[in-house]
C-alpha cells in the first residue's frame, strides 16, 4: 500500500515534461511503464487497447513534424502510441484508453521519466505513419525520456470551491 | 517521491469495488479524493470539469435504479459525479475527464476506499437527477465506501506480448 498523503503529493508534483535528455531508457523501465497501462480499467474488463513502442529515430521524427507542438517526440528515448480499438457497440475506448494514459504518466514520473499528453495531433497521418488500421481509435502518443532541466513551474489548478457542487 | 515498483504493485492491486461498509468516510478523505482528481493534468491546463459530491441518500438511491449494474451507487457514503465542460471547440473533456476518475479511483485506494467506475448509466436520466445543463456530458458517478468482505479476486489482463508492438 502507499500513503495516502504521498500519493496525493506525488499527484499534486507530477509534471508535463516537454525537455528530454538524450540518454536511453532501460528495458526495464519501459516494461513499468507498459504494466502500469496494461492494469488499468476497463469497461467489462475488455482492455480494448494496444500500445505501439516506437524507439525508431525516423518514426519519432515523423510523427513529431504531425503534431502541433510535439517536436519534443522527436527527441524522447522512445514513445508509445495509445490505440484503442473498437471491439463492440458499447465503445468505451477512448475513456478506457485515457485511464491507460494515466497510469502511464504516472508510472513514468515515479522512475524520474518525464512524458507529456500530446493533443493535437494530425491523427490521420499520425495513423498512416504508424501503419494503424481504420478502425483503430490513436488516443494519443506520449513520448518518454528522463527529464532535461529544471522541473517546470507548477500550473495552477481551480481551487477545489470552484468546481465543486455538492448536494 | 514513490517507489516505482511500490507504485506499480499498488496499481496491480487496485480493484474495482462493489461492497461497501456502512461507514461514513471522513471529510478529510472525501477531500483528498477531489484533490487528487483536480490535479489531473488536462488539453491546455483548461481543467474543463466540475464534480459534484452526492452524500444525500435519496438522491443516491435514485441513481442507483437509473443504472444498469450500479445498485452499490445507493450504499456509498458518498459519489462523486464527473462532469466535463465542454469550452471549446477543441473538447477533450472527455479524455480530461477520464484522467480525473483515474486518479481520483487510486487516491481512494490508497485510503483503502473501494470505487468501481461506473459505465452503464442512463445519462439523460441521471443528469436529470443531477440537475446538470444540457451541454453538460456526465463521465460518470463514481460510487466511494470503505472496502466491505474479502477484496475481489484479480480480474486478468491480456499479457503484454498480445497488446504491444515495437516500431
Amino acid at each position: 500500500m502507499i500513503d495516502p498523503e504521498l500519493l496525493l503529493n506525488f499527484i499534486k508534483e507530477r509534471r508535463s515534461i516537454r525537455a528530454f535528455q538524450d540518454k536511453q531508457i532501460p528495458e526495464k523501465e519501459l516494461e513499468m511503464i507498459l504494466e502500469a497501462g496494461r492494469w488499468a480499467p476497463s469497461a467489462s474488463n475488455r482492455q480494448p487497447w494496444e500500445f505501439i513502442v516506437i524507439k525508431n529515430r525516423d518514426i519519432l521524427k515523423k510523427l513529431a513534424r504531425v503534431t502541433g507542438y510535439g517536436w519534443f517526440i522527436g527527441e524522447a528515448s522512445f514513445a508509445v502510441a495509445i490505440v484503442g480499438k473498437p471491439r463492440t457497440s458499447q465503445n468505451y475506448y477512448i475513456i478506457d484508453t485515457s485511464l491507460v494514459s494515466m497510469n502511464m504518466m504516472l508510472m513514468a514520473w515515479s522512475l524520474g521519466i518525464g512524458t507529456c499528453w500530446i493533443g493535437s495531433i494530425n491523427k490521420e497521418r499520425a495513423k498512416e505513419i504508424l501503419d494503424l488500421g481504420r478502425d483503430d481509435y490513436l488516443l494519443t502518443v506520449l513520448p518518454f525520456g528522463y527529464i532535461q532541466g529544471a522541473i517546470p513551474d507548477i500550473t495552477g489548478r481551480y481551487p477545489l470551491n470552484k468546481i465543486v457542487k455538492e448536494i
